[in-house]
């Protein structure tokens, strides 16, 4: 084939998709009262994964999804993925993972698309403005618990194959969905399901694409990289039930005095981690990375008054952003078996149990991390010579990941961007974990594209959680839009023997 | 009178007491069920004080109290104390005080009975084998909130009453009854109350006796002091919201660790108050003191067996009374705002709000002790530098308590407590706070006795607070002979220029 000839076919070749582009834009416009409308059916149901008594809550929420990739003719499986077994021993049903396909032809390439649909906890009286769990629009923001983490960009994704559906248009790409229910506390049991279905549902996988994290400014972003984090629980028990402060204190030495002192030893007051061995493991910041988090779009002063404080951690851009997606950090994040309600409770909790988390960079491997942090803590512990009991576990141990810019899914990925938004994408990290990227990254050995599906201050994890509902149009036009800029970078790449030109003249 | 027609009248007089005494005892033996079922009837009712969200619930209970008293023929009066300010500057109406009469014989002494039916907060997930709010009974205790802290013994002293109108015997005394319903917190609107009645109410009232205490082993006690409390807010707020940690984390200043940071320079692991100028105040250990803590029954391992620890603060038995009665200690109690469920949220907790308490002992001032924590806290939080906000906030501030054990009533109360349980109590002081002891004292002038009603495993304030279904009886016979033996006293005194013999004589 000549020049001439190629230059005629990648000319017809985009009339043809600026038509569809059209075609599925249209369409995604007038759908977009139905989209709002399943994003408030799945709000509606508690599929907190981290509370053990909305377990059942979380288990219809995967009917609701196997259901809804029926509904659209895939071929769906609910893949039993076991049980987990809680800190008293009991033993629960793990959510199933619900898998799906659309189209099987082996000479397009395969996307699967993974997320998830459980959420946080959540609860009015935490300071949310609207119940969590009915969806609310506000000035065009649509509120609740999981809008933007991750129900509606896994809504996203799904309307996207729905829309090729209803035009009758073909799918560019053979497209798998990979949905789970157990993200928010570690993805539990996923793992080992992607393992053991390593040959059979991943092997014809070609690229994976997630869309669990958001923008970082008003610029739309891609992501090549997350933090992991291992998420410890430290508990100490004395009494053998709570006691009356004023009839027991002063002799009973109390769990949480002593679980105050230890955990004031993880982290000074300037953000350094204080646990040893922890520090040293992480990659130094290389020259590239400091030029290239010089020319991302962010404002320091936005994102301190969008947080509301006077003073952050670092003050100038580089030095933010970079203990932001590649350094480590700990966060304390609550005591439970402590009096935690409104009132003035003169108790002596028995057992008190603190949950915090260090958040995991390159080179760093939660094995060696929770070692040192357990070491560490019993060491602080037994300096105080406390007749309580100390347990250290780590309950999450999710590693990070860094996927390789400079491979051709990013190209697609970057222009399916710029389609859409009409600007070139950041190329950014994320702070916080989405173990399953580096999970499909080690055992497919695929290549993963992080596309983020959501607005920059959608409030995930924290009240007032919510989603834009022209992102819910925009982000299912994105997706749209990755499937056929997935067909162009088949057709330089050419790697299946068939070219683009093939696949529209056949169909149209 | 010669002394043989003295003899003479004290032999009828003791006739005429066996006789009651039977009689009473009797009485109160086959009404037992009643007490159970009265108590089931209070122990419904959620008067917890500490939560605003129930204060209809505490609203409801007074109303029972005045209706109770209603029923017996008191002259009761339901007395509105005003209101109380929230934290968010909110105003809510108090749960009225209520007061009742029964006898108005000049002739006679009054002795005024002080109780209180708010309770402690209390959830069947903290750990309680039964509904907290079901009175059930197990083995003979009776598991309720509130059943021993203090519902029991306050239905004890009406049931007193109650015996002597149903048998038609003339009370020994004017009873007057002052029931509240915010003890728990720290008594709002009571001293102002107790004030403005000094001259009406209170103006006949010889004696008070508060039963809000218990035993110390398995031998009864009298009371004689108790520790006073300061109970603190120290609160940090940071971010406008609760932030992601994954994605905020290391970037932010985390209100929860500068909250640790300050909390863990309250108090040593060794039980050392190491806020300045708090130690300096306390009343050293007198010799006297000393010598009666030796003699006082208590085995240091048991008391080590019951909360179920392998060492305690001290290991003889007068350090740990003096520590558990006349040092202050500080209690940290929990964290309002931080995450407190089970599960594994990764939140930075925006806005974090510790609760501890220190216990107040002669010489402390709690105004003083305001001002050192305050300026302790505020001085070690300004060392780190945080742009986060710090409030503390005394929210009770109520003083120690101590009787004159030389005083007759004593006397009154420890021959009591001999007639019921053929044994000398033990005098003794509580480590709780009965605020109202103190306020009586300055206040009124008038002494004070503390006479336990409950076991001393009873588990006030925490999981499984219960009475025993036999101490309803004995309690209440307690409460019955205490107003016979006053009336020894009074015959002794002549206060009043009538003799007990004049008020046989009238009766039978």
């Amino acid at each position: 084939m000549n020049i001439g000839a190629l230059h005629s076919i990648l000319l017809v070749l985009s009339t043809v998709h600026a038509f569809q582009y059209n075609q599925l834009a249209q369409y995604i416009d007038e759908h977009q009262e139905d989209y709002v409308e399943a994003l408030r059916d799945w709000v509606a149901v508690e599929s907190d994964s981290s509370n053990v008594l909305r377990r059942s809550e979380l288990h219809r929420m995967m009917e609701m999804v196997a259901q809804k990739l029926q509904q659209m003719g895939g071929s769906v499986e609910s893949v039993d993925i076991g049980e987990q077994e809680l800190p008293d021993k009991q033993r629960l049903a793990l959510p199933k993972v619900v898998t799906a396909q659309f189209g099987t032809d082996p000479t397009k390439h395969t996307l699967c698309v993974y997320g998830h649909v459980d959420v946080q906890p959540a609860k009015l009286e935490d300071g949310w403005a609207t119940d969590p769990f009915n969806l609310t629009e506000i000035n065009g923001n649509l509120y609740g618990r999981g809008a933007s983490d991750n129900k509606a960009p896994v809504l996203a994704w799904m309307h996207a194959v729905e829309a090729y559906q209803k035009l009758s248009l073909e799918l560019p790409v053979n497209v798998k969905f990979v949905i789970e229910g157990m993200e928010e506390t570690g993805s539990n049991g996923l793992e080992a399901m992607i393992l053991a279905q390593k040959d059979s549902f991943f092997s014809d996988v070609d690229y994976i694409v997630v869309s669990d994290c958001g923008w970082l400014s008003r610029r739309p972003a891609i992501t090549y990289g997350t933090r992991g984090n291992c998420y410890f629980l430290a508990e100490v028990r004395g009494p053998k039930q709570d006691l009356h402060s004023g009839v027991y204190g002063g002799t009973v030495i109390e769990p949480m005095i002593d679980l105050i002192g230890i955990l004031d030893t993880l982290i000074s007051p300037s953000g350094k981690i204080l646990v040893p061995g922890i520090r040293e493991a992480v990659a130094p910041l290389s020259d590239d990375e400091w030029r290239m988090y010089q020319d991302i779009e962010f404002d320091v002063d936005d994102y301190k008054n969008k947080i509301g404080v006077s003073k952050l951690m670092y003050n100038n851009k580089v030095d933010l952003l970079a203990h932001k997606w590649r350094y480590p950090t700990v966060s304390i994040h609550g005591i439970e078996g402590a009096f935690s309600d409104p009132g003035t409770k003169t108790v002596i909790p028995s057992k008190v149990c603190a949950k915090f988390s260090i958040r995991q960079v390159p080179n760093m491997d939660p094995a060696v991390v929770e070692k040192k942090v357990s070491e560490h803590l019993h060491s602080v512990f037994a300096k105080r010579h406390s007749p309580n009991t100390l347990t250290v576990s780590m309950v999450i141990g999710a590693k990070p990941w860094l996927a390789d810019i400079q491979h051709p899914l990013y190209e697609a990925g970057k222009a399916a961007v710029k389609r859409v938004f009409s600007v070139d994408p950041d190329l950014i990290r994320e702070g916080g974990t989405i173990p399953i990227s580096r999970t499909f990254q080690d055992v497919t050995g695929k290549s993963i594209i992080m596309m983020p599906i959501g607005g920059f201050d959608d409030g995930l994890h924290s009240q007032n959680e919510k989603i834009s509902r022209f992102d819910l149009s925009d982000f299912c036009f994105l997706s749209v839009v990755l499937f056929l800029q997935m067909l162009t970078q088949q057709l330089k790449k050419n790697t299946r023997g068939r070219s683009a030109l093939d696949y529209f003249s056949e169909s149209y």
